[in-house]
């Protein structure tokens, strides 16, 4: 049966005359509570907007005796989550247990593979088995939806897939992951230290024990390879991204970015170029003044580059129950009304294979804080070697601390100071020359700190 | 035939067993032209993304040998744009002549009086017939869709309509009008007059000859009782508008927004109360850290606080021929897709009649700028009657322009003065009848100015 056919007729059970579309859902957590309160409290306008009821009709959890809050009593309760997904009494299973292997995967395939629709918030599984769970999807014609996947409650993947069907995307960029912008914002807000925000954000529940995949970058990326074969048609490719975290920014480079007009954001940032698609995820100094740099907190926030459209921004939150159950829900709405899309926005077969970018073949402007001894002539051996690499430098500021300007207002005893360059474009390979030159010349007293520029 | 029995069974024509969606445009001004490239640019990845073939083969304007820069002679050519409605080389209508009576009303009449999807750009034929135009529309099983009629580029409809499909929404709000927030930002930026800017934004284009419909508030009235009616499932109101422009906006309210923490916008804002939805169009005080108070120039967005996802605000182009295509082509995809949606999220039987609320009923904060005789007890008298109408006051300003106090430092010459209230949560009703109270005791040199604060 073609994609097409498929549209044509929507494997949802009828009743009456009326549709149905049974939803099973696989995971009670805070998602799957807050999904199975919206179903039942927006049943009619639900119905009402896809001329189709939707009901919930089975779950599946770890623990059936925990209180959630909620009347399970009128759904069948699986222990087994894949007997779930392959169910006769559910059309449309909704993935909620997360992880990118395991269980999650099970379920998916399970479903996929006897033809039902699949609706899932899991970043993680796509990411890494997406292209193989299109393929599925698109096989047997039935939707795998993950507006959930990226960016919690903020409708990117549809404003992208259908609002932006008429444009040709150069960029897509944004603020992702909401433990990072709420460490960063908090940071520039109070002047404090990465592992003091860190454990400020743990104590909230911003942040998990152990936070490494969110500050290091890895749940952007995981989000950011989504973006990317949806908004370039190319396959998956979590593997070609390059990440850094935000562990190693540091209080003054929050307070230089200030100075010198930026904010510094975690992006992830999916550009073309002619070599191929960048994809990166990075720490980024972003001009104040740009709609991004307004979004503080743990919202997040897209922006499109579109050839028709100039530029589009989406701000919204990012994670949370209830914002997270709004784009589930809508996948199942979607689903509810008859519509299946590729699941990248084209057919398995016609996506591209990825053309990775290096990143030294990275082409931006740079933020570079060099830790120097506090000589005569630095700055001027800096520059040398800046320009024999042809870096254009936009501004040079060196800072001397407080106390040491006290002590020691001729810097004659010595103490290493900072010494901040933002350039013009300039190729990370270059750069990252220039650096290993200036530090082989003796000059740095630690490693430099080197944060990307993104500009409008 | 059933809404469902049409999503089931497109009406688009068949060759060699893959479909073909065939488009004809009556309107080939700047946003005509670009839908015909952006069709031709676009074919393989609307294809691919769609299942179906989109083609454009009629099209219709008031000059036939205009050159507008594309070859039409791959289409027929209507001379009356009503008979290319009516065409059977036609299974979807773009209508972008404009304007609320006349030949767009008969086009979009004619199309859907014999089942052809329409899609149209023209926010004032849906503001004033949508509720009939649903109606024929749903008869027929076909789509009606004005994507391009509320902020441009901006996929808004879509977003509401789809992306929150789980959410209930309790107010929309935005800047939808590109030449008011021009005439503001620079009026803000550059200390200007409101009549200045203007025919600045007149010269470059922003601006019509009679700039009445934009900066008297009439557009962003029928983009926003479009917003209404979708987002709270009501039948149009566009009578119901409260509305006010921004033309009587001083230079010296921007200075004292500033001052305060403020920008000002002209809003569009629906609201639902306990007493019905409120619709009102009026310059308005935007806390400055808002997102919505960065969007500066042309560019238009819209915020929706909605009970599950909070807030999100879309950010983009609302004009330009390139960005209003990128609307009309989305829909477009969405009917080759073969999604037929109610128009206005709901069938029309079961859309509510419109609960007007009279702008005396609304509460909010207000700024109120009054030019007072400079007399000792004047501050008094203007707190009295405001504590008299239980107004709280937040702040209040006074200050003397730098002539006055040069020329008379202790205000006996009895110059009039700016007295500046912020005032908390208040009934309209309530600051008037103070407002008409401070007049009446003679203590006001002009007429008051009244801006309502928007908070988050």
């Amino acid at each position: 049966m073609s994609l097409i056919d498929r549209i044509l007729s929507p494997r949802s059970s009828s009743r009456d005359g009326a549709r149905t579309l049974r939803v099973g859902i696989a995971g009670l957590g805070t998602v799957g509570a807050a999904v199975v309160r919206m179903i039942e409290r927006r049943s009619a306008a639900l119905a009402a907007a896809t001329g189709c009821t939707v009901r919930v009709t089975a779950v599946s959890a770890r623990d059936a005796k925990r209180d959630r809050g909620i009347d399970l009593s009128g759904f069948t309760w699986f222990d087994d989550p894949v007997a779930l997904a392959r169910s006769e009494e559910v059309d449309c299973v909704v993935e909620l247990v997360g992880g990118s292997e395991g269980a999650a995967k099970e379920i998916v395939e399970a479903a996929l593979a006897v033809g039902k629709h699949v609706v899932t918030a899991n970043k993680a599984l796509l990411a890494h088995h997406g292209n193989a769970l299109a393929k599925m999807a698109e096989a047997r014609g039935v939707s795998l939806a993950y507006e959930a996947s990226v960016a919690g409650g903020i409708p990117v993947i549809k404003a992208i897939r259908e609002g932006l069907a008429g444009n040709a995307v150069s960029r897509v960029y944004g603020i992702m992951n909401g433990t990072c912008n709420y460490i960063l914002s908090r940071m520039e807000a109070e002047g404090l230290t990465f592992e003091a925000c860190l454990k400020d954000a743990q104590a909230l529940g911003y942040a998990e024990a152990d936070p490494t995949f969110d500050v290091e970058g890895f749940d952007t990326a995981h989000k950011l390879a989504i973006l990317t074969s949806l908004v370039f048609g190319v396959e998956i490719d979590v593997e070609g991204v390059s990440v850094e975290g935000i562990s190693a920014i540091q209080p003054l480079d929050l307070t230089m970015a200030d100075e010198l007009g930026y904010r510094i954001k975690l992006l992830g940032v999916a550009q073309a170029t002619e070599a191929g698609i960048e994809q990166r995820v990075h720490p980024t100094m972003v001009p104040k003044a740009t709609a991004i740099a307004q979004v503080m907190g743990v919202t997040n926030a897209v922006t499109i580059d579109a050839d028709a459209v100039g530029e589009l921004t989406l701000i919204g939150p990012g994670a949370g129950g209830d914002a997270t159950a709004s784009a589930v829900v809508a996948d199942i709405a979607d689903v509810a009304a008859g519509l299946v899309r590729p699941t990248f926005g084209k057919p398995v077969a016609r996506l591209a294979a990825p053309r990775r970018v290096e990143m030294q073949r990275h082409e931006g402007g740079y933020y570079v804080r060099l830790t120097v001894h506090d000589r005569t002539g630095v700055a001027a051996g800096v520059a040398t070697r800046m320009a024999e690499r042809e870096i254009s430098i936009e501004s040079i500021v060196q800072r001397r601390s407080a106390k040491a300007a006290s002590i020691d207002p001729h810097g004659l005893s010595r103490q290493p100071v900072p010494l901040v360059l933002i350039t013009y474009a300039a190729t990370e390979g270059n750069i990252r020359a220039a650096l290993d030159a200036i530090a082989a010349d003796g000059l740095l007293a630690e490693a430099p700190q080197l944060i990307r520029i993104e500009r409008e």
